[in-house]
C-alpha cells in the first residue's frame, strides 16, 4: 500500500472547505447566499490593465526572467517609492502571488523545526505553507475586546524560544482588518532587534485603510537585514486570478537565496506581469474610488453587525474583514445551520468561522470572519439574514 | 546575525547561471551568440490560442478553483483520451507550471529524508524541488554510449533502500532526448510494483516523439496507485510563460492530499488557463508541422555534430535535446571560454555544461546539452562556431 506523506498528512484543508457542500445544496434548493466568506473583491479589475494585457505585442509566450521581468521591476520601484519604501529593483523578486512570497521566505530563512510566531487569529493558510517548509507556528492570542491590537511585548518575550526565527505581521490584517499603529510597528521593530528574528510583512491589503495612514515594515529604520514584505498586487488591483506577487528585502543574502528557489520554478506568469506593470500607471485617484466604496461597506456592515443584540463587532481600521463576536457556542455549526437549515425570504448568508484562523485549539468558536467583498444593497440584505438567523437560531445563548 | 536556512544554502544555483555574465559580456563586445542552452522554444504560440487569452470576455480577474478552472479540466480530458490516457476531470490538478507539479509530488507523497531514484543525467530542476521537500535524489547513470537507455534493473535493485520512495522518469529525456521504449516502461512498471514505489512522470515532450510511438506511464495497466503524471503545457504549445502544468494522477488518496497544497496557494494563473483549453481545440495537424521542424533540426544537429572530428552525439528519440561528447576535459571551461575567448566571423555559442545534470561528482565533464530551439540555418551557423572551436580550443584532446 503507498502511502502519502506526513505533510500531506498534517497539511489542513482550506477551513471552509466542510461548508462547501452545504452551499450547494442550499444554492440547488433555489436559496441564494451572501457569500461574505472569502476575500474574493466583487470590485471589477482596472479595465485599462485587463486591456494591456489584450494588446500585448509579441508572438512567443516566453519565460520571464525568474525574478520577474526587469521592466515590470523597475516600474515597482515606481510604486514602492509611491507607498514610502524606497527599494530598487534588484531588491524585487515578483512571485507567483502573495502565496509564494510568503512560502520562499518560509523555505530560504527557516530551517526544518524552527518557530515562527504569528497573532492570531490569522490567515488560516500560513498554516499550510508551514506545514510545506516544515516550521512550526507558535500563535499568541490577539483579542477581540481590543479590536485584535498587537499582543503585548511580554506575549511575545513568552513564546520566544531558541528555535523562533521571524515573527509573521499581516498589516492591515485578514481575518481581523486591524491595522498596526507606528507604535505597534515600532514594537515589533524592537523585538526582531533585540531577539535577532526576520519580520515577514504580508501587506496584501496596503492600499485599504480607513483610520490612518498605513505604517509598513518597510518604512521602520534600522532593520533592512530583518524585514522581509511579502506582497500581492490581487487585492489592490481586484486581480486575484492573475497570481502576482512580490518578495522584497533588503537583505542580500536572503535575495541571494530566494533568487534560487525562484530560479527552480523558472518564472512567474508572463500574462499578468504585463497586467502589473500596467497598474502602476493607474490614475492617482484610482485607489481612492475604490478605498472609498471599502469604507461604505465597512460602516454599514460594522453599523448592523452592533445593533444586533448580542453581537460585537470591533471597528475596523482597514482590509476587507470584519471580525464579529456571535451570540452562538459553535460559529462551524451555527455557519452549517445557516446553510443548511436557515432562510430569510429565500436568502441565507454564508460566513467563515473563526476557528479556523486560530492556532490555539478552542479559541475563536463564538466569531465568524465576514468578507465585505458585497455592495452596501447586499450587505444589508445579509445583515437582514443575520438578525432573523440569530432570533430563531436554536442554539442562541445569553 | 541573521542567517538564511539550510535549504537555502543547499539548493543549487540554475547550472548556467555562472555563464550568463560571460554571455553578456561577449554581447557587448559585438558578438552575436547562438543559444542552444535553454529549452525556450523559438516555435511561435498559436496565434489562435493567444487571441482566446486577448478576447476572453470578462470583467474581474478572479481566483479560479484551486484544482483549475472545471471547464479547463474537462477539456483537458478531451486532449488527454487523444493521448490514450483515460482520466476524468477529478483526477486532474491544474498547477503553477510543470514546476509545481513536481513539488507537489515530492511534497504529498515523500517524506523528509526519503529517497527517490533519478536516471542521470537529468532536469536539474529536480534537485531544487528534492531540497525543498528534503527529499534526497539517488542517481543511476544512463550512458552515452547506449544513447541513455534505461539502465539496467540490476542498478534500480541496488540502488533501492527501505527509504526509497518513488522513481522519477522523464520521458521523452529533458536533457538527453532518449525516448523509453515499451519494454523500458513496463521494466520501470516491475520496478515500482515489487518495491511499492511510486512513479512520477514528467512528459513535458510527449508530443515530439520522432523514432517511435510515446509510451506514456498512464498508459502502464495495474499500476494505477503508482503512476504521477506531472505535466506541462510549456513546451506542447510553445507557452513557456503561461505558467500551466497539471498534476495527473489516479490515486485518489494522493489526489486528496495534493489538493489540500493547491487550495493553499489559492489557484494557478487564470489568463493561461484560457490558452491552455484553447489549445485543445487546435487543428488535429497543429503537433505534425512543429515535429517535423523539430524533426529537420535534429537531423541537422545530430549530423553536423557526429561529422566534427572526436565528437559523438547519440540520435536522440524525442524532445528538442542532444546530449554530445566532446574532444575536451572540462565542458564547463569550454562553454566559458566559447563565450570569453572565441568568435568565428562574429559568432559564438552558448551550451549547457552537462555536469550540472548529473548527480554523481565527476560525470559528464566531457559532455554538452544542446537545445536545438533554434532554426536550421542558426544551428548551421551555430555548428560552425563548433566546428572552429574545437580545431582551436587549447583545451582539445585526442
Amino acid at each position: 500500500m503507498l502511502k502519502i506523506s506526513h505533510r500531506g498528512q498534517e497539511m489542513p484543508p482550506s477551513p471552509i472547505r466542510k461548508l462547501v457542500p452545504f452551499a450547494e445544496a442550499a444554492k440547488k434548493k433555489g436559496i441564494k447566499v451572501f457569500h461574505l466568506n472569502i476575500g474574493q473583491p466583487d470590485i471589477e479589475t482596472p479595465p485599462q490593465i485587463l486591456d494591456a494585457v489584450r494588446q500585448a505585442d509579441f508572438t512567443i509566450l516566453e519565460y520571464s526572467h525568474s525574478a520577474g521581468n526587469e521592466s515590470y521591476r523597475r516600474k515597482l520601484v515606481q510604486y514602492y517609492a509611491g507607498v514610502g519604501i524606497n527599494v530598487n529593483h534588484h531588491q524585487i523578486i515578483v512571485t507567483t502571488g502573495g502565496s509564494e512570497a510568503i512560502l520562499f521566505g518560509f523555505m530560504a530563512c527557516l530551517d526544518a523545526g524552527d518557530e515562527v510566531i504569528i497573532p492570531e487569529p490569522f490567515y488560516a493558510n500560513y498554516n499550510g505553507f508551514a506545514v510545506e517548509a516544515d516550521v512550526v507556528v507558535k500563535p499568541i492570542t490577539s483579542n477581540i475586546e481590543t479590536g485584535f491590537a498587537l499582543p503585548p511585548i511580554q506575549d511575545f518575550e513568552k513564546a520566544i524560544t531558541a528555535k523562533t526565527k521571524a515573527i509573521v505581521i499581516c498589516n492591515p490584517n485578514n481575518p481581523t482588518g486591524y491595522l498596526y499603529s507606528r507604535e505597534e510597528m515600532e514594537t515589533l521593530k524592537k523585538i526582531v532587534q533585540k531577539h535577532n528574528l526576520y519580520l515577514f510583512a504580508d501587506e496584501a491589503y496596503r492600499e485599504f485603510c480607513y483610520t490612518s495612514e498605513h505604517v509598513s515594515a518597510m518604512h521602520l529604520t534600522g532593520v533592512d537585514d530583518h524585514v522581509v514584505l511579502m506582497d500581492t498586487i490581487s487585492k489592490r488591483y481586484s486581480a486575484c486570478g492573475g497570481r502576482i506577487g512580490a518578495f522584497v528585502t533588503r537583505n542580500q543574502q536572503v535575495l541571494d537565496a530566494v533568487m534560487k528557489f525562484a530560479q527552480a520554478r523558472l518564472s512567474p506568469p508572463s500574462f499578468a506581469q504585463i497586467l502589473g506593470e500596467a497598474a502602476v500607471d493607474l490614475p492617482a485617484d484610482y485607489f481612492n474610488t475604490t478605498k472609498a466604496e471599502y469604507k461604505k461597506r465597512r460602516d454599514t456592515i460594522v453599523t448592523r453587525l452592533n445593533a444586533i443584540p448580542g453581537v460585537f463587532c470591533p471597528n475596523p481600521g482597514g482590509a476587507f474583514y470584519a471580525m464579529a463576536r456571535l451570540p452562538i457556542e459553535d460559529a462551524d455549526k451555527f455557519c452549517q445551520w445557516l446553510l443548511e437549515s436557515f432562510d430569510h425570504n429565500g436568502h441565507t448568508i454564508m460566513l467563515a468561522p473563526a476557528t479556523g484562523f486560530y492556532g490555539t485549539p478552542g479559541l475563536g468558536k463564538n466569531e465568524v470572519r465576514l468578507a465585505y467583498v458585497l455592495n452596501t444593497d447586499a450587505i444589508n440584505g445579509a445583515m437582514d439574514c443575520l438578525e432573523k438567523a440569530l432570533q430563531v437560531y436554536p442554539g442562541r445563548i445569553g
